[in-house]
């Protein structure tokens, strides 16, 4: 037997043990698709078992991601940080060998894959990123960034809309260092693929300008190499469909039987008999391979050095680049914004926020993004560029057309690539798309902007389809993420401040409308994600409410105060920034032992948690309607003299 | 000038004076697309604009909903009840000519539109429901459901993932009684559609088994309506793409400058002079339109009562089909589920599910729905069927593939249709793929079943990505739906039986696993939302529990007991049904002067309405991680020893 069969066979063998030992586990993609991801790893792709934060390694998606036994397996024998144990530690609590892979767990894991789709649209993402670094900083003799992105993906990530959304941009910007390798094997968890699917594939990434090839029998491992080369050499995006069985070797092989659960004993006798295993016992790597990891990883290594070598002459020749490449965080925090205006008149939130993005942009350039065909209406337009196209790769405005879903992906690819902070756009409610999306990006702990407009019923004549009403609280529950919804436009400010720098997914909650310029703001307040504003001694109760509504409990205190009520008034553009500082601090902001009040034009749904009671929250808890937005806005409470009336009562 | 012209530009001059006084609108696509929907209405629709709920009416799906200038005109010119005043107070508040199509404002507007992509995935639902519906209960002799589901769409359309996913579904089934016309007018709100999509539209619905049909001049309407006969004759759902240009006759026509916005004075006069428009004064409709109303009418009404004749002959001579399919309502009504089993051991809980459903379906057929390719995890198989399909059209398992937005914008359309009742699964993470659709679903008041499993991070080794933790608050926040989550098999039946008889979305949370048999619960307990299961004289606090947690607490109480606390556990299956109820009944459940605390292994994002207290909320706020379920389960807190542990620190 060759030594690529004894390999593909180890894949296997280890594959089904691993799913034997844990009980569970995802085996037929494995089984069927170990060839083809076994010669892409051993004679195509570019990287460093040892090293996996190598910039300028190509990248590799596994879409597939319940599929693990086989990476975990392949990144085994190839040399990566995952040990014999680790692998008889699949799926168990605390390894770093997950049911699905997880790029925070994991090391040489690119992206976390699972949710269908996604990996593929991801792959697009850091597709887009290397392609325009590549333009931005290459020079004629030296190409500091030149890699490609590799997937892995199987039918069910094709019927996804995510990934039909960013095949159809990756064909648009023409990402030919892109090169999907597509598990055929015509079978999904229900039954075949044919029961929901009858699409002609072939025609259909063609008709979205990829590459298209076609392996017939995926054990060929000499066609599935051709195919790489082939795809290397277009100009397209292309996807290589290989014929792959699933549950290759297994009594059910070819139906959707083998696409989950442990063999058994008996089942796994059957599939070593049936590709010729030779060797006894679980778990069991012949030597040939140990000997050929070696041999391996001293190549990978020699690359890797080879690069940073390249690095070193890419820092001497072209500091400046170097630095806005590399040292881009680091610029971040330096940035102070002394070099922008503070802002003294009021100003449409929106029109701010494109102003402090493009102030940003000229000062570091490292952002990219764009809006789902609104960026008008956002304003996230970077003035100094056009369009990212097939034409013109270095720019930064990317146009991502109707696709939340697919913006949002492609935006935690590229923040997964690293080297640029993606941003994306669109109305709030239409955020719902992307949802899953952001989630994806809080769980990879990476930290694209959301730029949210358009942020209450005050929007108006577009009617209840175009009026957020329970997205903020939507978004609060998510784990990991920080929305904030800013009150004047010099928090705005504040806001791309902090989102710069943080660690995680933040949403900027922007209104349309213009706000007038509240005082005593500064950033040290903002970043306590909640602030007293405005305050009486003896005060009766306090007052909290956030983005447009600052203003409209200002006004509502004024007139309250001539009645005798004394409020204190918080600005909370953050719960989640409140919620991370202490509690000395927060009771100093919040005294629950005086009456609490919510005021933010949106769902009620959880501000009771401030409150402690539910009649306390003033809030739109139904759909809106068309009409004129102001008058909605009012109709709906949101005026000073409604406002006045609902204090008055609740706190009589 | 020829009548079909004035009409055509008596639809383009009203929309121009609808946005000019309502001072916003998108005027591009009315101006544009006026003559191929005005051809579809006068010589092809099936209608009868006095009878609008019509059961084998065609459909008309406007999924351009921001072109509703256009929409009404027509309306109001084929005689349906939208008035001049209607029209004249376009996007005003209360006016039934709102900013967006709102099916539950407006007769005649099947689908409520808006956000890009879901009229065309409703649509197909539409034909999903008249090919099923026809296929049941059409006979050789009389053909009782016969009609054509059309849409209307555009560029940003066809770039949404949920219309590729749901594309791909009407290829598969055929639905070739589905017919599209595709304003292709290479603009969208950003600019030229060319900026983000070059795909090839024929070839990629032909890859999809879509008959496309190329249009070249959208002014040439007998070319339009020799195109929509070619596509009654296809045996594939077909696209017939138009080329019209945006904002015709104006000034800006052909670009982006043309989607929005009123013209002007002088921009109406430059439209009306382009158009050869020859007319005094705004709102302005020409004698012979009136003529042509009242003949147009009169035909629509003939072929509306030939149809109700046929409906009394469907009566007389299938009695019993006639029942299923005009009174599935009052059937549901009547079904006491007295024939079904009363649950005395212990099951898990998407298994008994799946009895129940298959109950419901062998009792009244009028069920509908699948899983977005996991059916055997979520259960709901219907058993005595296959899948629908093009061979096997009155299949009523639908394999929606691993489409889950577009299964939920189908299951919508479906709805809309009337005559069955949809349902759509997935595992509760994965509903975020869903959001928008279950939303939109709240928004048009109809009422599809969600059936979500694997509710908690106990389904475990799959790892976060697969675990639940904001979904619920995330539903739960959502206006107009009813979240259910079953605490044991006999609320199975009961969620069942709620669901069915609803007049808004609900969504039932059911777990993987077996969960006991709770006394004490019967359907006018469950269908208050809350309610006292397990209770102590003089009790110390009321612990709320849901789902899986409920035998948990009560365990709990039982060790808690022996320690001298006395605790009342109150049920909840559902926030929405509790608040419905009086404050004396809620405030007979939970006792709120004495502590309150809440068990649910999800988000405790919203529970302090109950609570008051954030310490109080017993949850899992982070996401969760690879590892056998109940291990994590428990070590997440939720265990008998942890939660006793909680409960005395909190009433310490």
């Amino acid at each position: 037997m060759s030594f690529d069969q004894i390999f593909i066979n180890t894949l296997r063998t280890l594959s089904a043990d691993m799913v034997e030992r844990a009980g569970s586990g995802h085996l037929g993609m494995p089984l069927g698709a170990s060839p083809m991801v076994y010669e892409l790893f051993k004679n195509h792709i570019k990287l460093d078992p040892q090293n996996t934060e190598w910039f300028d390694r190509d990248r590799f998606i596994y879409s597939s991601g319940h599929g693990t036994p086989l990476l975990y397996s392949l990144y085994h024998l190839f040399g990566y940080d995952i040990s014999m144990e680790d692998l008889k530690n699949y799926r168990q609590l605390g390894s770093i060998t997950p049911g699905h892979p997880e790029n925070y767990l994991t090391k040489g894991v690119d992206a976390t894959t699972g949710p269908l789709g996604q990996g593929f649209a991801m792959a697009v993402g850091f597709a887009i990123a290397e392609t325009h670094l590549g333009a931005k900083y290459n020079k004629d003799d030296l190409k500091i960034i030149d890699h490609y992105t590799y997937v892995v993906c199987g039918d069910g990530d094709l019927m996804e809309g995510v990934a039909l959304e960013t095949a159809s941009i990756a064909g648009r910007i023409g990402l030919n260092k892109l090169i999907v390798l597509y598990d055929s094997n015509d079978v999904c968890l229900d039954g075949n693929v044919i029961n929901s699917t009858s699409d002609n594939i072939k025609k259909k990434f063609e008709a979205m300008n990829w590459n298209h090839i076609f392996v017939k029998d995926g054990e060929n491992i000499v066609d599935v190499g051709k195919a790489i080369e082939e795809a290397k050499k277009s100009d397209k995006p292309s996807i290589i469909e290989v014929k792959n069985i699933i549950g290759f070797g297994t009594i059910d092989a070819g139906t959707n039987n083998a696409h989950s659960d442990p063999l058994g004993n008996d089942g796994i006798a059957y599939l070593k008999k049936q590709v010729g295993w030779e060797y006894e016992g679980d778990f069991y790597v012949p030597e040939e391979i140990e000997a050929f990891k070696e041999e391996y990883l001293k190549e990978a290594s020699n690359k890797y050095e080879a690069w940073l070598d390249k690095k070193i002459q890419f820092k001497e020749k072209y500091p400046e680049d170097y630095e806005k490449l590399f040292n881009y965080k680091e610029a971040i925090k330096k940035l102070d914004f002394s070099g922008f205006i503070k802002y003294t008149e009021p100003k449409p939130i929106r029109v701010a926020s494109e102003d402090v993005l493009n102030y940003v942009y000229d000062e570091l350039g490292c952002l990219i993004g764009g809006s789902a065909d609104l960026s008008k209406s956002n304003k996230v337009n970077i003035r100094k560029c056009g369009y990212l196209s097939k034409e013109n790769q270095a720019n930064s405005n990317i146009a991502f057309g109707v696709r939340e879903f697919g913006m949002a992906a492609i935006t935690n690819g590229i923040s997964l690539h690293g080297g640029l902070i993606p941003f994306a756009a669109t109305f709030l409610v239409f955020s719902e798309y992307m949802k899953s999306a952001i989630r994806h990006a809080a769980l990879q702990k990476i930290n694209p902007i959301y730029i949210f407009t358009h942020d209450t019923l005050s929007i108006g004549p577009d009617g209840p389809t175009h009026q957020p009403i329970e997205q903020l609280a939507e978004f609060r529950s998510v784990p990991n993420v920080d929305v904030i919804r800013p009150a004047d436009p010099n928090e705005v400010i504040y806001s791309w401040k902090y989102a710069l720098s943080n660690n995680k997914p933040t949403i900027l909650i922007n209104a349309r409308q213009e706000l007038p310029v509240l005082n005593e703001t500064n950033y040290e307040k903002f970043v306590k994600g909640a602030y007293v504003i405005d305050d009486s001694d003896d005060y009766h109760a306090t007052i909290i409410a956030t983005g447009s509504e600052v203003s409209l409990a200002l006004k509502a205190k004024e007139v309250l105060e001539e009645k005798g009520i004394r409020l204190r008034i918080v600005n909370m553009p953050s719960w989640e920034l409140f919620e991370r500082e202490d509690r000395t601090y927060q009771d100093s902001v919040i005294d629950r032992k005086k009456p609490v009040i919510s005021i933010e034009a949106s769902s009620g749904f959880g501000w009771e948690r401030y409150t402690g009671k539910t009649e306390n929250v003033i809030c739109v808890n139904d759909f809106g309607e068309s009409g004129n937005g102001q008058d909605l806005y009012e109709a709906r409470g949101f005026n000073v003299k409604d406002i006045v009336a609902r204090i008055t009562e609740i706190l009589s």
